[in-house]
């Protein structure tokens, strides 16, 4: 017998809800965010984060604007002891920024917690139990009365200790962890009890925050959940409701949004959604449907590449090609009817015209990123695409981001000769793009040293002049653009590389591909070698090349 | 001054709904799904899939039970006109399935889709054209009336060319394209009209399809758009109300589901969400959602790992190890207490329990997958992973999927030993149960042949005997995987792949890894050679043998 059976599973009880106002409403303001991708999100990756990396990602969620970060759960980790104590110790968090930690509802926890915490001037501490039925019944063996009581003797343990430690400003928030497979009466119980232990005020508030810990229902049922919630709990205008949403049904998102209409005021979540299973709610998301809305998202997305690029160093997880508003599919058009109806829109658009593009919910250009048209060569042979041609012809296998920026070139190449291209012109045109590119600068000698760092010196030869570059960087790929940088003055950055072993002909040639922002310019370098670190660093240089030649055409 | 200015975009208009109902409608049944990853999932590709991959997946969504399947837009496509021929003159479609094929509401592209549909049984021929304001004013510069004779003229020349080929059973499925930019009242005023051209009757439905061709506002903005649109269009009875949804704001799913909850009787989408930008509603998700409440899906995902595969294959894109249901991540847990909690769940559960796991939604085992738990070693360290030791000592880079596999292997001896695992006994283990594992088979000699398949022919040693075996497929791989199945009767089925060139020690040896079924097990088989062929091969006997002496042990 298959064990594909859906008899095993029972529908979620919906909420009664004669009154409903939630569905009436809409969003106007931007919630409270706060960040847990320093806790959420590292406790789910294979390998956690080091130490080097959570800076790195501290570094990028208070440049896009987090207020509230989550940023660790010291008593369970060392590492996440450290690394708060590093963030006090060495004065990194800004003035109008909160540290949070999360901690579970255990005295012991609780006092380490605050060990941590010795100096900071403001922090958020969460403490958390468990509360729902499977939890109480087949994980704790509890009553709602010992679940109640853990709750409690957790609240009055953070509260002595608020008392030990006056210079800090302290904020409680509490989590009724699994609150989607808790009884709702159950959950205002405890929530009142906790309230009424901390005696928050309209002036000072605690958080009491309502996680989806598991995706249970339709997002419509959560916004249930959540007015259901916000209309029984007591001193409701002495709390902050909060959403933490994750997305085992694929509505995490949705959950969040219909959340904030039913009535919360604060939404945690991630940069592009990494979290335990399926992941939590992706701030970027939503922050961004917001804006698409005409609603400021206090959080500032207008370099999306370099978000995605150190979530990925931090993670070592993937974006998807179709992630919303940051994958690299996600502003191309493939489909004639689609391109011409872009082109025509962007013909009409004037610069101050509100955003009215068919087939464009939200101006790339915002995000740092462009519209792209992907033609196809050969459309009627049904894999005629420039990567295939190149395949057969060169031997190379484009990665898709490179694949897109190739295809700008052809393109431009079709609409000056008005006529197909061929999949000899194909080739051609990436061999003078980019494999018998002169630009300015060649590689001649260098030298790779890595000790605790890279470190590159490199000759070069700029209009037959010997130049000699040097720098440091993590990687001697890093260490050759800082030495690069130094040289030039321009700005460059990596945003992706590739490499492979050229499948064709005799020599084992190694192909690379760099895309890297010259200046703001993205531009596609490619090189092949024998030697996989020469190329590399060719590749970097042909980037550079082009744009060198591309300003001497302007100028 | 910064582009990132949300002043640029105005807020979708919310609908006027006093009486609305879908906010306490449950969805109780699957609704019609109909696959349209042929032809929007095709058409947003970089390189359109060959006719073979349309076969491949053609083949997957028969197999999962797909009853209505949109085969691609003849009109405008020729491989698409041929792969519609083939299906109907080799006789491929079964009796419970039908065929869809989209055009544009214009006469030659009409008459050219009827001659691609000559001799089926029968068939959705499935009209659009776009009615949005955007699309009215800026790209077609017509008029409501203007676009209500587009829609007119093109259903009465479907209706004559129906007379012309009267041997099949014609459906028509018109879109209003851009409905959720379209004025509600406009919207049903086209329908209407085709609706009154067309004629359909309780009996003989028509289908009228509504796209978020761009998801524009919250899920619930849609939901009323459907249900306003129920209210409002004429001959209801006589309609299939269906549902095309776009992800561009990450409520795909969301929209569809509360769309349903709003009246609507079907929904057209992709496996995994492939499509335009970033994609289509995911059926997969959608029909777990349902069946993770008891609820028929009527679409069989037992095996998932298989529509993964296909769907990669076919779409050259990747999966995110997070997707809902799908991805390598979605059954881990990292943290003790996760793990804690559903080892308890897992122990009380008798077989014909409802399930009630906490951390766990759903059943892996349903979709043919485990559930893991994945530990960390020296989690006091913070980079003290698994696959960071094996690399450090062994210069080995697991791939994710390995690294979860070999963690069992870990936890297990962890587990009869009791004590924390040291480095050294990691690579310890890894030796013993991939490189140094002395299995049944081992490979002396091999011959790979390739014209228009791979063709292998090998000598295997099998206890001191040699043993030739030959294969044939698509990549030596498949081919020498076709090899063993013929000699040993065993089912492999190989799931992932990866391989990299050692990053420690002075041989510039091979890695490879795969990730295979032997007999319904999922076994992770690792090799290492000079010789990236031989490695490869080595690593699926090395499966292989891993099963083999399991069942020697356990017989």
């Amino acid at each position: 017998m298959s064990s594909f059976n859906h008899h095993k599973y029972r529908a979620f009880q919906p909420i009664a809800m004669p009154n409903r106002q939630w569905p009436d409403q809409v969003i106007t303001a931007a919630p409270a965010w706060c960040s847990v991708d320093l806790r959420d999100g590292n406790q789910a990756l294979i390998d956690p984060m080091t130490v080097e990396q959570k800076k790195q990602l501290w570094g990028q969620l208070v440049k896009v604007g987090f207020k509230e970060i989550e940023v660790g759960f010291p008593a369970a980790s060392q590492p996440d002891f450290d690394f708060v104590r590093w963030l006090i110790e060495q004065d990194q968090i800004p003035e109008d920024v909160t540290i949070q930690v999360l901690t579970q509802a255990r005295p012991a926890l609780i006092e380490r917690t605050f060990e941590a915490l010795v100096g900071a001037k403001k922090a958020v501490v969460h403490l958390y139990n468990s509360t729902s039925t499977v939890q109480r019944e087949q994980v704790f063996q509890l009553d709602q009365a010992g679940i109640i009581d853990i709750a409690v003797k957790g609240t009055e343990c953070v509260k002595a200790l608020t008392k030990k430690y006056p210079q800090t400003e302290w904020t409680l928030q509490y989590s009724p962890e699994s609150f989607t497979g808790t009884e709702l009466e159950f959950a205002v119980e405890v929530c009142d009890a906790v309230v009424a232990t901390w005696q928050p005020t309209p002036e000072h508030k605690m958080i009491v925050n309502l996680p989806a810990t598991v995706e249970m229902a339709t997002p419509n049922v959560y916004a249930d959940q959540i007015e259901w919630f916000g209309n029984h709990i007591q001193q409701r205008e002495s709390i902050i409701i909060s959403l933490h949403t994750h997305n085992d049904r694929g509505c995490g998102v949705a959950a969040a949004e219909l959340g904030v209409m039913a009535g919360a005021d604060r939404v945690e979540g991630t940069l592009l959604g990494n979290g335990e299973r399926t992941g939590n709610m992706d701030i970027v998301t939503m922050a961004m449907n917001l804006y698409s809305q005409g609603i400021d998202p206090e959080l500032d997305f207008s370099n999306i590449d370099e978000v995605v690029q150190v979530v990925k160093a931090c993670t070592q997880l993937p974006v998807h090609p179709r992630h919303p508003y940051a994958g690299e599919l996600v502003f191309t058009a493939f489909s004639g009817s689609h391109q011409d109806a872009i082109k025509k829109c962007l013909a009409r658009r004037q610069d101050d015209d509100i955003w009215n593009v068919a087939y464009l919910p939200i101006d790339p250009r915002d995000l740092g990123r462009d519209y792209q048209e992907v033609i196809r060569i050969n459309s009627q042979s049904g894999k005629g695409g420039i990567a295939w041609i190149l395949e057969r012809e060169l031997g190379v296998q484009l990665p898709r981001w490179a694949q897109i920026e190739f295809s700008q070139t052809v393109q431009q190449t079709a609409e000056q000769t008005g006529a197909e291209v061929s999949p000899e012109q194909i080739s051609q045109l990436f061999k003078t793009t980019y494999i018998q590119l002169e630009g300015p600068y060649q590689l001649a000698e260098y030298q790779v040293t890595r000790k605790q760092t890279d470190h590159v010196k490199a000759s070069l030869l700029l209009q037959q002049q010997t130049v000699t570059v040097e720098g440091i960087g993590a990687g001697a790929l890093a260490a050759f653009v800082n030495a690069l940088q130094q040289h030039s003055g321009l700005s460059i950055e990596v945003l992706d590389f590739a490499e492979h072993a050229l499948s064709k002909g005799t020599d084992s040639e190694a192909v690379t591909y760099v895309l890297a922002k010259v200046n703001e310019q993205r531009i596609l370098g490619i090189a092949q070698h024998q030697d996989t670190m020469t190329a590399s660093l060719n590749a970097i240089l042909n980037a550079v090349n082009q744009q060198q030649l591309a300003q001497q055409v302007a100028a």
